[in-house]
């Protein structure tokens, strides 16, 4: 029976609604487990902007700092997608947030609930098993080195940057959860190209013979980009950085049958964020039709990695699985044989979820 | 009837071995067609490191440069792959190459022959019908920034660059071809993050309008990873950058249902040089089994743009049709249900297109 005090932070578009039952489900842990959950909101993202027009507000970092873990929706928005010259945008926020909290490991476990083999483009056989941890460096790189302009703005700059340090703790973390898996990381840089990558791989090599029981290999990541759909049974753990991260994870949800599936974990030097990979989404947003269950299983990823509740965690994850079980599905999960009125909104599939706790 | 001088450059691994199957198959269009190629040979990669130390020795170049247009095999050793700080390395041959020719646009054509529609990871109902040409920047990006290391060697960095000018002749070839096809661009950034990528999406922004009959969307690089599997239709031409045309175009090549099967052509200020997508492929050179069908369709793509044989390319893109149809297959294409006898070495496969030509 413990006490925590959980901030949840919707973002933009969808993000709204998917935590708002992220949090309904939290509560009923609470309840069933005898906790007592506290929770607190605060801005991000174009939400922030357009009421104090800073995309993190020192309000909102204050918050994160003070609570126990934090349940994140998404964040982003068109109007600044298409206006490539704005100065102020919704990623700042998130990516400061990340870089302040010390979120350097982000983690995107990729595992397909049995019942959703068919809703893949990819062949069930391809895919039965499949089961990838994703550890994604998220503090640095090209996300965070010197950019701008040069030539009178007719010539654009980013530097890519990775210090030793950065590359070993990220890279201890992928061992070490491959020690409690299938005992195998493949570690995924471009270092027939790229000097922050050569490092990457030194790195990796060097503290590999601390780890003797787990099996390394090294792949550039255009092979990896095409081996994770030819053949994805061959991974166990993933480790790479923040770019690389993000193509390989998104292109990995094709594994777990929809994006609207796939949780993931922040965590570093303090307060853990838990978010769905999904973006904003603004095309489906205040329609009702959007997927919780990513948002459910970052509660779930929440309650496991910040509060060490593995009993509430499974428990979550059960009652998610019960639900597929049963046939329901929100649209993007939903094949050619599904009953219509099997077919969920976020609401109705966040009430069947409950019922399952 | 045309007289050509055609430069081989077999480069390491299989490279040797499927560059030899693509010259039969020029021979023979020209003893069928009338035309006189003449043939020479250059040294580039670990072939030309072991011969001269040099990855791309100027006797290379040279006759890159005098020759009509150049068949590459592929580059790269896996003695280096496990050495980051090996200070000369086969893919410097390769890139040099590519930025003193100016060969600032890689065109990749991911379409599936209908033969293989099983053959790949992804479902038939999914693939059948997709069809997309992929325009990658080849000369610019984090490939050719500067890089290094500061702090003792502690830290390293790579800086990704692109000007106006780069962007603007690369999407304005995507724009054309495009015109030429279903009339749609998909041009891919990171623009939420990059300040190349904002860089990439003003230009394109910019010279759309000149373009009205074709429809522009631009994407992130990490959805268009995800969207690429999960629904291969919806591209048509697809522009982007250097290192995201990377690992897009490896992914894609699950889409045609093996690397075995895909060409590129790189074109720009001067020679054009074509070559398979796959790489060196040690683990299986000299075993008489790589498939050389990409580098035959590498053929068909010099023969079509560099010496404008439209009836010439269409013949061999038609030969490798009917040796599919024949359900003759190399390893890599085979499945369960190809009979034995039917899976055939790099050589026979050969003779079964030349035999169709
Ligand atoms: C919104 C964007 C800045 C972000 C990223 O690139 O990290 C997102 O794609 C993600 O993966 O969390
Ligand atoms: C070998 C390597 C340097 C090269 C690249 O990254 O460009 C290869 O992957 C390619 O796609 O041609």
């Amino acid at each position: 029976m413990a006490t925590k005090h959980i901030l949840i932070v919707p973002g933009d578009g969808i993000g709204q609604e998917v935590t708002a039952i992220g949090k309904k489900v939290l509560d009923k842990i609470a309840a069933k487990f005898g906790h007592t959950f506290t929770y607190d909101e605060a801005l991000v993202g174009h939400a922030a902007i357009e009421a104090t027009g800073n995309p993190l507000p020192d309000e909102s970092l204050e918050k994160m700092r003070k609570s126990d873990a934090v349940l994140f929706g998404a964040v982003g928005h068109p109007k600044y997608d298409n206006d490539p010259s704005a100065k102020v945008r919704p990623e700042q926020g998130l990516l400061k947030m990340r870089k302040e909290l010390g979120l350097y490991a982000n983690l995107r476990p990729i595992k397909l609930f049995d019942e959703l083999l068919d809703a893949s483009s990819i062949k069930p056989e391809i895919l039965k098993g499949a089961d990838i941890l994703f550890f994604r460096e998220l503090t640095g790189d090209i996300y965070f080195g010197e950019k701008g302009r040069k030539n009178n703005g007719d010539t654009a700059f980013d530097v890519a940057e990775y210090s030793r340090f950065e590359v070993e703790r990220i890279a201890r973390k992928a061992f070490e959860a491959a020690r409690t898996r299938r005992k195998k990381l493949c570690s995924v840089d471009k270092a027939n190209v790229i000097e922050t990558s050569r490092l990457w791989r030194e790195v990796v090599q060097k503290i590999a013979p601390e780890y003797p029981d787990v099996e390394v290999e090294h792949q550039f990541v255009d092979a990896t980009a095409m081996l994770l759909i030819k053949d994805p049974r061959r991974f166990d753990v993933v480790v790479t950085a923040n770019l690389f991260g993000d193509i390989l994870t998104d292109e990995a949800s094709q594994i777990a049958g929809s994006m609207g599936m796939l949780a993931s974990a922040s965590v570093g030097d303090g307060t853990g964020v838990y978010e769905p990979i999904h973006g904003s989404a603004h095309d489906i947003t205040g329609k009702g039709i959007a997927n919780p269950l990513a948002s459910i299983l970052s509660a779930a990823l929440l309650l496991d990695i910040s509060f060490g509740m593995t009993a509430e965690s499974a428990a979550v994850i059960n009652a998610v699985d019960q639900v597929l079980k049963a046939g329901f599905r929100t649209g993007d999960i939903a094949n050619a044989q599904t009953p219509k009125d099997k077919i969920l909104g976020t609401e109705a599939i966040g009430e069947e979820v409950l019922k399952c706790l």
